[in-house]
């Protein structure tokens, strides 16, 4: 960047000395030596030598070159370099979860700013449109034919992105009745073939929902409690209404009251909610989800207000990742017209089918607005006994190995 | 991108032929051929394999990886990327200026298109930096000695940017007292001596204003008659003034007479013209600014709406350079502090002192708006007379010989 | 604004005299002396007692006063003062085209900065959303139940907004089976039937891209010899094909080129063309989809620049509005749930169901992108010829009077 | 909002009953009944009549309309009633601060949340400016003088807000002379005193930040833990430093050192911060900066991570106010030039003169970043004794207790 004193010569002093043996500290002795001499310069740290030279148009290449191809090389290296990024943090994220680093809660402030950089992330990628938009269809379609059959159905990165949040492979919409994976070969496909096994995003914060403190039987006894709660207040407004005179009010809030029922037995019904999760309907096992509705309901104690963030986050990313798949079709719309009357699948309606509840993962976190109740129905907290206590099993350890979860 | 349908496999017909002779025909039909047997993927065709393994942890290099120095690099890269789609499209309207293109006003689209191009690619850079923002001062202290002495007073592009916009050697301000070619050698050096000698876009649109139509002193002559007009119309005002009857409204009306009329002799007086411009506060000949005034009072007329947008457009990229500048200002604030009372010369102090003026390089189009006056103070078009008209010195040439441009 | 110094005291001298009489000046005079003696300040002038006085939560009057719903209240009045603005630039720009003042080309600066500021506001509208999704829904919740049964539904200005763009009545999604009118009485139902049968800028800029230049059979006469142009080029590439040795290639491009083939002949079959506008699934005359094709292909012809750019801007307001949408619907997923099982129409699945193409009014402009041919296909011109030019039907009368069409 | 299903018919069950007595439970009925019969409608809701109905152009009153004077209205209104949102939540951070409801833990998530929408919405203000832009000099200059002498110094919110944040009298630029509140008159004046009297965010906060635990010198004694680990750290540097060879970089590194050690000497020096502070370079008390440091260094803890957020979103609004202003600055260059050359003090360089760090409340936090150390000096923790535990003051009230903080 410009100027930008990140990269001033620094405190030579402050070696962030790595955790380990003498021999390391001779090792950065020669990193020192080797900065006063000259060291690591911004062009070789940034390796612009490959960056800055990866554009090659194939309009140029096939004797016809066309200015525009540039913008669209460069539009989707970055889309690319950004995939590469999010997948980084996405990866750290699970491996935060999976080793069990999570357990120690010094480590959400990690997760939590990790998450919420996939979030800034994708509103960068949802605004880069902006600029892919300068071109018309006139320009585009000087050069698209030199683009085939390449194919954004090839781009890797983004089916493992999808993959490792936990996007299902039962849900996926085909294009021209393929499989996702059949564009791949070798060790690409095998690398997606993994991510479709390992725990997903979604699998790895079910699990640490269902750990949520406060759903213990034989402790809070959150589920049980709110289920007598909001029942006993369903009869009392019943109660309330049977008394009132006759009305087309009255009649409106018997049928409000009869659907509200109806709305909170199914809440309560595990096997309608195991029914709905083979539907691909909803994503998180019956236990994860009462965790997910205590964080929202309890948000405000000082223990769940960091997991109520990670909530909202996780909802932000769907949010975003949908307005994405949109921009993109919106896009293409513009680009390449929807093709009607030309029979044949069209790769516009291909995507906007993809701009579906199918691919929001944590569509589960959405749907609980469907079953708030008011604050008066929660099972009260008795401050003396009900505290939500922060668990760190690591805790024996020093303070800086919390570090090691990266 | 993902399955993106621009990469479907394309009307194999529609070639654009290249304007050449038999054999490329042929060359073609290889293309043809090739690409029926699998041709280009989308990942060969990005070069995804140097882009996404061109992210090396220096942190990690010497044995002490931290997790945000990803992010840092891929902004980093980001960035160039986009500086390098900046420059391919500023060298592409140099291109169209210098050859003498610009002259057939066909082209004018594709000048006006490409600069409003940089102009949305800045927008994005300035919301670029929200996500490195995710990262704190702690997360960069961690790392940030391994940098060491990479600098972003190293970015090549920028620099070349920065050159041949039309940043002036002598208004740089310098850092630690050192010329900025001094951070570069070799041919990288070379390259950014000649980019200050090359014609700069200022310089080109400096010249291309000089041409405005009704300049011509045996023509329209704008300047002489606009002059007669703003001094008539300021002795208007100044009597009708002088019969008001006296009052602190007449005391302050007269002196902002006197003020107007300074403001307007200013305007009219060439040599000073000249000695503002040998002080870097004017950067547009008098014959250019003259032709600037002009499109701003007859932007109206056909012939001036598309240079109108072109001057309006070069602001925009004025403004946003300067906020990207004022953003990365206050990023380095975040990161490194101000380091007040540390003595030595400091990169926040440095970089904040490049958010100025001197920077800016179209800044006499923003200074024109001192100069404006009423719609009734511009010299009169006689509509059968005074048309302004397309030039279009290549149009013996067919249509499509103006892509040539590019 | 703060210290804005736009308000600064300004050039009392400089007065744009209204273009009328005598006593015009003596009212400016006064107008004069007012100022002098204190004329309007900053809050009378935005009249900011009403402004920021009218946030009356609902929540507070019945009791029980939740502070989210400020919020609320806030955004939805922003969102209707912008509303407001557009409908402002949009009676001015149907002004200009119903005027016949956009026959003098002058105007098409107007138009086209006007269209593009709709753009700009629109993308601020999409933004918007970022800052009403920090309440959550459980906030939501708490204040929902006071609101009712108002309802977005019954915002008069988005539908005034639809109806004058060119959302027909008879596209429209039914909301719980009634009619979008109904959702308003009085003198909001008769501006909305009103609206309905005003020229709407679809229609208006219909009728102008039927008039666009070149369309003369008696003269360019674009639309033949396109035809015959593109049924030669259809032509040479089938005996080229069929000239090629049998191959999987060779088939696959027959293929393309049947379809092809249909693509164009649909384009040129008149009556194909009404029965999709019956349909609504065109909305241009067939003539004005003409218009529209000719200047997308002669897009630099100088004539045709502006034109050019009004078309993009037009499309850029169809896809910010469906956007806009989209983030609606986002919104209020989060908001309230999609309430799977609860039976009813639901407001998200409803909402869903307006983000559609029967909800883009210039969706022809988007699908003209499958008529592209290359350059060498289309109808050469002949400059010494085939030059398309200004009209300015009002040139007779002087510079300013084109300021009228306001 | 367009078919917005918030405003849904709701169920009019769920009543969330004020906390009050029997004759409460009436009074929401007849809001049922009031409901049920009608109830409020949208526009009503918003007061719409006021809102749309405030855009009276001057230059209509005064006879000469000019189309743009109403963006300029819009705009500026748009800006009010985002400051208004701004200011309430302002005040509902400071009410929490200073009736000691922070002490409640559970009230960070409220703080938090309400911060972090200041941030969204300042956000949103910046990005405003590029509506406005959409108008050029040309067209601001046909109205702005029948503005005069109303002047965006007379934004009565704005000041309300610089003032509740901490913008501090003694560092205000003047203009003109003239002290910020002569612009003002009336219950307006005294209401700018006033809230220069109250106790501003940074107060409160700095209060807050006094009380962090792990401050107490008969606890866990951070700073003088702190001050012992960096001069051991300091001085073993040095040790290592002298052993090596002479070189330029061992010369290099002992300069560096020496600066180190003076920007430490000055961290733990009383008195040199308490004359910082007297010349407004520094904000924050002594104690607070300790409170700010441990937090930095310590943010991973649960009982910090939270607080950690805090500071950062207290830096983006400093960061976005400065951005805002600058913004600010660069539309005013556009609309009225510099002035250069006119004498008198120009509205241009009074707006850039507030583009400073004077303006920046939360400077302290910034620059904080200078007194950075390596994980291994920062004082270790004792995990079986050192626990910063949560603060529950008033937890012996009931959970819905913590909501009057409202």
């Amino acid at each position: 960047m410009s100027g930008c004193p990140y990269f001033e010569k620094r405190h030579l002093l402050f070696k962030n000395k790595p955790p380990k043996a003498e021999e390391d500290e001779d090792a950065s002795q020669a990193g020192v030596n080797k900065a006063s001499k000259g060291g690591i310069i911004y062009g070789d740290y940034l390796q612009l030598d490959k960056i800055v030279s990866a554009q090659v148009l194939q309009s140029e290449v096939k004797g016809n070159k066309i200015h525009d191809e540039h913008l669209f090389i460069v539009t989707h290296q970055a889309y690319e370099l950004w995939f590469k990024q999010i997948l980084f943090e996405l990866d750290s994220v699970r491996h935060i979860f999976i080793s069990g680093h999570v357990r120690d809660e010094r480590n959400m402030l990690k997760v939590n700013t990790r998450i919420h950089r996939i979030v800034m992330i994708f509103r960068l990628l949802v605004d880069q449109f902006a600029v892919l938009e300068t071109m018309t269809a006139l320009d585009f379609f000087d050069f698209r034919e030199y683009l085939s059959p390449a194919s954004g159905f090839q781009s890797l990165q983004f089916r493992l992105l999808e993959n490792k949040i936990g996007v299902p492979d039962n849900l996926r919409v085909p294009y021209n009745r393929r499989h996702y994976r059949d564009n791949f070969k070798g060790s690409d496909s095998e690398m997606l073939l993994a991510t479709e096994q390992e725990p997903t995003l979604l699998k790895l914060v079910e699990e640490w929902l269902e750990r949520t403190p406060g759903l213990e039987v034989d402790g809070f006894n959150f589920w049980e409690r709110l289920q007598i709660n909001i029942f006993d207040g369903l009869n009392q407004e019943k109660e309330r209404i049977e008394k009132m005179p006759d009305s087309e009010e009255k009649e409106e809030m018997t049928a409000e009251l009869v659907k509200q029922r109806e709305i909170f037995t199914s809440l309560f019904d595990e096997k309608r909610h195991d029914h709905l999760m083979s539907k691909g309907e909803r994503r998180l096992s019956y236990k994860a989800l009462q965790g997910a509705l205590m964080i929202y309901f309890y948000r405000e104690e000082p223990r769940f207000q960091v997991p109520f963030q990670l909530l909202t986050s996780l909802m932000d990313i769907d949010t975003l990742m949908t307005k994405w798949r949109y921009n993109h079709v919106c896009m293409v719309h513009r680009m390449i017209g929807s093709k009607a009357g030309t029979g044949g699948s069209s790769g516009y309606h291909y995507l906007r089918s993809t701009v579906s509840d199918r691919y929001k993962v944590f569509v589960d976190l959405f749907n609980l607005a469907t079953f708030l109740v008011p604050r008066s129905w929660m099972p009260k907290l008795n401050p003396n006994v009900d505290t939500f206590l922060y668990m760190a099993e690591c805790c024996d350890s020093s303070y800086c190995s919390s570090e090691d979860s990266d």
